[in-house]
């Protein structure tokens, strides 16, 4: 058994033309505990799961990788304050079983969602009481899992609370808070610009050149550390150097564009006005008032600066703490942890104009604003690669927050499923409300 | 200022032969806040700490980087249990004005010699309670210091545990437990030679030479992932290789030799033998049942593989919850951690015969066992490079932790110091017991 399953890690790893070219496992067959993925003393060659040959990026060991960052890169902790008041529970043994057609006309239960969408963690909230919550995998209630690009939406919300604060002034040029910025795309760029990512930037996110050619992705994670340089690298140190070395292309202000380093360059300008490293902003807006119950960490580059754009791992409840005061207008347990301004703003979301032109599914029709995403119901969501997010669905008083590690990196590969599957348990939630 | 505290880290950092020729910046001097250490958005490239240039383990930044470890490393997570139950306080102001003096012939007070010794924080117990804790430069009580070899005494307790639990027989050999290791220098030693280091291998533990040539200990911190690999390295990947790489040189159980990768070879026993690796058996064993303040954390390799010869980091407080429960004959809070057997095994110590030509200023006449060192006055100490210990003195009911960033690597440095330093505290601690 343990050789078929080395086998099938070796032969999925080392021939990326056949993962390609073929269905890749399923969440079943890519199970880490069968993969025996990182098991043994030592773990076997083909279970390894590492940095320094970038194995932790490759699917199916993307599924041990994504909730053990700090075991393979090097992060700075986000602390919790006082204990944990934990979510109170009333769950719903009848989801699973839920039936719903999927965007792209098929028809799977819930419970078939979560495989079908490689999830690794999620739990859904109603009314801020905990009904459905399910670990897979790698992962568990006590770890930390890559919330990749949701990460921009804690950026955001940090930036909309300084807004809100007179401390950051949405119309000014980023190049006046962050003098380093000026000679790159982001110099005369606005804040507002910035947080609604209507920014002209010659930069492509494309996932799909990772590790095969130098794309614009695979430049950015070799500077921020995901990736070893190299040899013979010359190319920028760290997530500054970074941002500052991107051109502009296009003139800022028109239609929205998904480019990570612009959560970077904002995170920049957090950390220049506030004077405090973005780990310890998180933990002082979020994680030491609002009584979370782990750790969260930040991934850290060479000289300790962290990746704004996707770095942050955390619990799938605090997580889930998080989506939930956001849903509640920044309100925690009797405590103002978000202005009311702030999170007027984050609802108000971007124009729908400048996103007109994005085919997104699921999501066409909305808008993006404050670093996070828009339904045209009324939704918002903060999205990660590989299928993290979280889903606020404040018209159903539903909160769903899900880890995942989906062979595709970009959620198109996902919200087909994920968004119709989202709005059956609304509507069944509402249907079904006070039974089990 | 600014410009000032740059150049005296460039000076100290820049030309290793001045280093070694001037006195180092004093405690004082070297406070990485005064030198605006990992300081900036971005820092500036001289206050810097990095993994990837090997400043981290070059003092002065060694004042930052003993408490960050995990911001430049990866490193797997040591959860905590149920929320702590914190030390009763009984502080002693009286403390600090204490003069005693040093084995060279000075006279100091107390305060003076946290400074002499570079110390980042010290607690110390009496009965189990906290009559003295300070915190300098970057360490915090919510941070972990890195705890170097203190974390073999921690391996030693888990290995006395087994064996006092019948699961590991210290009469037999390495090799029959890992045959991994049967051509190594460890193949043949018994599990108690391991456990006193009474071992016949060919490694000197000689940190004078890190980075300047490659002596033993640099091609194993190379082979852990401390310092980045060297262009074209074919050396061990990773701690076990390294271990199993290691030949013989004499006899085992003879006099007794100071060597880390004795301690990486037993925790290799220890993970093969229990089937989990030294995070998790450290979590289960002591911080999870003796609820710990923090979580604390181990340094692992490129392959996952704790390092058992140092790699622990953890807060000032919960290293003193282990050491006082050790003092307390394993017991915590109604709760047996270490069995009675295992303990008397600790206690009793090592064969003085064998550490006989051993010249270890305060230490002489003493023994080291169960990875543990001993005084030939019954206390009790886990030692790590730059200034880490735990000190138990039973017959005082005290109790001192003390993490360090001292510029010499070699505790011969600080133990002049420390030594008389502690007595003076047992004394004293014995004279006014009762006033403040």
């Amino acid at each position: 058994m343990l050789r078929w399953n080395l086998a099938l890690v070796g032969a999925v790893m080392l021939n990326p033309v056949a993962l390609a070219q073929t269905a890749p496992p399923t969440a079943v067959e890519s199970e880490p505990g069968k993969l025996m993925l990182m098991q043994g003393f030592p773990v076997p060659p083909a279970a390894q799961v590492r940095w320094d040959d970038q194995s932790m990026w490759d699917f199916p060991k993307t599924r041990w990788s994504f909730s053990h960052m700090r075991e393979l890169l090097p992060t700075v902790a986000i602390h919790r304050g006082a204990p944990a008041k934990l979510f109170p529970r009333a769950e719903r043994s009848g989801l699973d079983a839920l039936r719903f057609a999927t965007l792209d006309g098929r028809t799977m239960t819930w419970r078939e969602s979560l495989d079908a969408n490689y999830t690794d963690g999620i739990v859904v909230l109603h009314r801020g009481r905990i009904v459905y919550e399910r670990y897979f995998g790698a992962f568990g209630p006590a770890d930390q899992h890559i919330a990749m690009s949701v990460t921009k939406s804690f950026i955001g919300t940090l930036a909309e609370t300084l807004i809100a604060r007179g401390k950051l002034d949405p119309d000014r040029t980023a190049a006046s808070y962050v003098p380093e910025l000026a000679a790159s795309g982001f110099g005369d760029a606005t804040i507002r610009q910035l947080l609604d990512m209507r920014i002209g930037l010659d930069y492509t996110e494309d996932y799909n050149g990772m590790g095969t050619r130098m794309s614009d992705v695979t430049r950015m994670v070799i500077a921020l550390g995901w990736r070893p340089r190299p040899a013979g690298y010359d190319g920028p140190d760290g997530g500054y150097a970074y941002a500052a070395s991107l051109k502009k292309d296009g003139e800022h202000g028109g239609g929205f564009v998904y480019r990570t380093p612009i959560s970077m360059a904002l995170g920049w300008v957090l950390e220049r006005i506030t004077g405090k490293p973005l780990a310890q902003q998180i933990e002082q807006q979020f994680w030491s008032p609002m009584g979370m119950e782990q750790e969260a960490n930040l991934s850290v580059d060479r000289m300790g600066t962290a990746f704004a754009g996707g770095g942050l791992s955390a619990s799938l409840r605090d997580m889930a703490r998080f989506g939930e005061m956001i849903r509640l207008g920044g309100r925690w347990q009797g405590r103002e942890i978000v202005p009311p301004a702030a999170i007027a703003a984050i609802v108000k979301g971007g124009d729908p104009a400048a996103f007109a032109n994005v085919n997104y599914p699921g999501l066409d029709g909305g808008n993006y604003g404050s670093q996070w995403w828009h339904r045209p119901g009324g939704q918002i969501l903060a999205l990660g690669v590989n299928g993290q997010g979280i889903y606020i669905d404040r018209e159903a008083e539903m909160v769903i927050v899900r880890f995942a590690s989906h062979p595709v990196a970009g959620n198109r590969a996902n919200t087909p499923v994920t968004i119709p599957a989202y709005d059956a348990v609304a509507t069944w939630l509402r249907a079904n409300d006070g039974k089990r």
